[in-house]
């Protein structure tokens, strides 16, 4: 059954209960508070999300009651009006500030040098020496996340069918002498009006939205959009990206796609790209280990001549980021579990032929897997009609 | 003499000289290497930058030599591309990956435990425990890049110089009713579109232009951009905000308007501000103290009543980021050096009368200080002529 999507915001007894997860790890790695400096984390928690440059942000969770909110006083309006939850407010004037009266003076109000305090493995090394208590390097809240609740697919799968109007829009743009970068405008533009008509409360700050296509001659090479002129071109493989954080939660759908007709080159590693696809969402399922999910996706391509032509792992997971842990990754000694939601991509690049990669954003459920993304998987489906399209064009 | 602007990659040559300040610095501290992370730090000693996820990215400066960039294999031809100077390359696969084959096993490989290692204070905890020798939180490049080349000021004018025309066009834009998420869209897409003509081989993932405008019910407040459908209105005080990153260069132009008639409670807050401003542009000279400059431009405003109405600093500084040090903040004792380039925006903000605030990016020069953005000063040419709108509107 599909998730029902929404775009609301979380109501209180979700924060409650993500901050409740919090505190039962912290009791059982005997921790008096965690700090959080990560964005992600703090909207996590708080639901709060804005400019975050010089001025530290900082949520300390004590190991029961109420959160401590530590922000520059500039923002301690935004605070009061997102966030959702019981939340202590402590401000600091600006930074830099007088002696006395900078961030981690404030800090200091309420860490002690008896308390052992729970950090981020990313948090800012200057924001970890102001603690004046043992420090223990744990991603508590980053683990926590790993799981999603029922609210938290409604988003995803939210973004998620916002993604599948772009994508659709994509393809429906493309045509041979047509721009990549203007493409990218109007969905994108597109995708962000939808988005604030369905939720006119939508935190802009936290949206964001991305629609890109590789021409063949650069699609081997997955992060190039270095040449902003390169154009779609008959034949193929392209290579599609539309991804983005709608109101704070992340997705991505792509596609690899052909104009008028497929080069012969492209279709053996086309089909291989697919086998390798199927095989990981039939291992993606509660109680695998996700190294070997990768490792045996990674066996099939190696099998068929592609060592040389994988550029990264299986998948990533996606919640409050659109790139995050848990990982399908070589390596990643962890256990896939409902709740989860990773992109399963599996990939061949292949210089002077192109790139070949689907990714959906999906849903590990009790029983298996749910692609929560929606978009053309055929090869015949991926080769688009010129004829269509200049019919299209004289609309 | 303005400077000349410019929106060129720089040469190998300004590359060079960057890292051998760097190296200079370090020889006096005694490092053996050191480690930038910051994405900020990597473009201003590189030349790349590029999406940064949870993959990490690392540049090793050695006391003298060649730079180390340690990266993941996707993003090894992008670095060969952007990057300027002799660089040598070293990949890891995947994050996560195999024992032994994960970014900190390279790092060691060049790392050793006999080496003392500087590191940015905000550096990542993780990455700082994976220094095997001594470490030491040090802010070298930071430090460097504070002092503006002649290169960069051309850059950072460029920037001024687009902000200019955004600001222009924002003000033309302005009518009651107007909504700002729509100058937004046409102000935004305006600065790219030009700046890619100027230079189609910009980076766009190190470009970005906001141009947003605060109606008198919000301006109070100046980081508030929650209610996305309030529009201008008659009367004032407007607040906009026009700034952004050109091909990695940052600057900021911000003023106080009115439309059809300045309301009665807005003028001396107006002028107290204008005056305050005026003070700060006299103090922010060679061999000042930041501190003191800050300090001096508050007790102005709060001899005129407005103590509670401050909420922050007098500047902040701009180069390869558009928010940075330093700053000229009471606390901050440092001097102020010809080649800085400052924000001066000391500001007046009262709740249910609005915000008054100019921002201009500041060069400072041998003997005082050089506007490098443009835009209408007096109460006069910013208090807009409704009667000259609705013209607009029926050319």
């Amino acid at each position: 059954m599909k998730p029902k999507p929404t775009s609301e915001c979380p109501a209180a007894q979700e924060i409650t209960s993500r901050i409740e997860s919090v505190q039962l790890r912290m009791q059982a790695q005997g921790l008096d508070y965690y700090l959080c400096h990560d964005p992600a984390n703090i909207f996590y928690l708080t639901n709060f999300s804005n400019f975050v440059h010089e001025r530290p942000f900082i949520v300390l969770v004590p190991a029961s009651g109420n959160l401590t909110f530590l922000m520059p006083k500039l923002e301690e309006p935004h605070v009061r009006t997102q966030s959702v939850g019981n939340i202590e407010l402590l401000h600091y004037f600006e930074f830099p500030a007088p002696e006395g009266e900078m961030w981690f003076d404030r800090l200091q109000d309420i860490l002690q040098p008896n308390h052992r305090v729970g950090v981020e493995s990313l948090c800012p090394f200057a924001v970890v020496e102001a603690i004046p208590g043992e420090r223990v390097a744990t991603d508590i809240v980053d683990d926590v996340r790993m799981i999603k609740s029922e609210y938290e697919i409604g988003r995803i799968a939210y973004t998620c069918e916002l993604l599948n109007q772009g994508h659709k829009l994509l393809l429906s743009e493309a045509r041979p002498g047509q721009m990549p970068i203007l493409m990218h405008k109007e969905v994108s533009t597109h995708l962000m009006q939808k988005l604030l008509m369905d939720n006119p409360n939508t935190n802009v700050l936290n949206s964001k939205f991305n629609a890109a296509c590789q021409p063949p001659q650069m699609s081997h090479d997955p992060h190039n959009f270095g040449d902003l002129f390169a154009t779609i071109v008959e034949g193929g493989p392209h290579v599609t990206v539309v991804q983005g954080l709608a109101n704070g939660y992340g997705a991505e759908l792509e596609r690899t796609f052909f104009v008028g007709h497929v080069p012969e080159a492209a279709k053996k590693p086309f089909n291989d790209m697919l086998d390798a696809r199927a095989l990981a969402y039939d291992l993606a399922v509660p109680g695998a280990c996700m190294s070997e999910v990768d490792r045996r996706v990674n066996d099939l391509l190696k099998s068929r001549g592609y060592a040389e032509n994988l550029l990264h792992r299986t998948g990533h997971s996606f919640g409050v980021t659109d790139h995050e842990a848990p990982f399908l990754a070589e390596g990643y000694q962890h256990e896939v579990q409902p709740g989860m939601v990773f992109s399963i991509e599996p990939a061949i690049y292949l210089p002077g032929t192109g790139g070949f990669r689907f990714s959906d954003t999906v849903l590990i459920t009790e029983t298996g897997n749910l692609k929560l993304t929606d978009a053309p998987e055929t090869l015949e489906d991926l080769t688009l009609d010129i004829a269509q399209m200049v019919e299209t064009e004289n609309d």
